[in-house]
């Protein structure tokens, strides 16, 4: 039915790529842009390769930023003996949002989760060891989702780190089980970070 | 937050200007696209540009079109007896579906609507009116929406052409009133032109 709108077909089969947007949703948004004034159009499309062509992942922390250390990492401001993990970077602009946090922060992009074939050589522990080889960091706090996948990472990254003297703190359990910090309200988060607790081995 | 990320901040405003997409929906669109392999990015900018420049309204229905004229009124096998006035492409679209019409179009790109401010002269009625005087058509098929507007729309239009000797007809009401032709299934759709019937003027 679209056979003669070879490009107008075109954008709602790659709209429909986008995560969460089905057919009919593609083609509202395809309508919507039709009739959305040029200049916009453009200012989409700039704006789509920009963010691909400038945004790469911070080499020290993974964060996204948009030269080769992220804003947070330069920051001078920072408390350099704390450092966060997190899943992705989500997850720290969740943090970042409840402002009760000033260290560093380490970007793990992803959790551990062997029915899905990822271990730890897919995540940026390798670099994440490597930074408490060579920074002042003496305090690791946890940020991993409090899922099954992001316990598990977790509790392995607290046995790695079990011999340096280090203290390894995971967020309060104030956030509920199962969910994605990424959602939750600043306020849970905040009391999060502020009731973070000593990991236990027996 | 996203002060260091002006390129990742821009990407978010502008899909958040999209219909249906949010702030947090704009984030997840925006992290998404971040994973994305930069083809696939550049296709989707690309596709954007592109349908923008290629796609505009046929000048004799004012369906969408990627040339002067669209693909079904250049459609030899078309009865170009019939002709079927709908409020958007997307309903022209939703009886093509249906495969049980093979008229012609006219798409009027809205409805009437005095509390919105729209009258019969934005609407593309007047070409409309042009067409029954040039072509050959002897019915009119009213598919405008079974809402206020899409009934106030049929009616006028129904009586702009009392003195014409033309057929005129409304689809049958199959379709459950206060509903967008976009989102009927095909059958009822089908059923509702099949019953279509003659109005009637006190």
């Amino acid at each position: 039915m679209l056979g003669s709108l070879p490009t107008f077909a075109r954008l709602e089969a790659e709209l429909s790529k986008l995560p969460g947007i089905g057919g009919k949703t593609a083609a509202r948004l395809a309508f919507h842009l039709l009739r959305t004034n040029e200049h916009d159009v453009t200012a989409l499309a700039d704006a789509l390769l920009e963010m691909r062509r400038n945004v790469r992942f911070c080499r020290r922390c993974f964060h996204i930023a948009e030269s080769d250390v992220c804003g947070i990492c330069t920051q001078d401001s920072r408390d350099k003996q704390r450092l966060c993990v997190v899943q992705e970077p989500q997850d720290l602009l969740a943090i970042e949002r409840c402002r009760a946090y000033n260290g560093l922060y380490h970007v793990l992009h992803g959790a551990l989760s062997p029915l899905d074939g990822i271990g730890p050589d897919d995540l940026k522990i390798a670099q994440l060891m490597e930074r408490l080889d060579r920074e002042p960091i003496e305090e690791l706090i946890l940020a991993t989702n409090f899922t099954v996948e992001g316990e598990a990472t977790a509790l392995y990254l607290a046995h790695l780190c079990k011999e340096r003297k280090l203290r390894v703190t995971r967020l309060a359990h104030g956030i509920p089980s199962g969910s994605d910090l990424e959602y939750i309200d600043a306020g849970t988060v905040q009391q999060a970070v502020d009731g973070r607790r000593e990991l236990q081995f027996k």
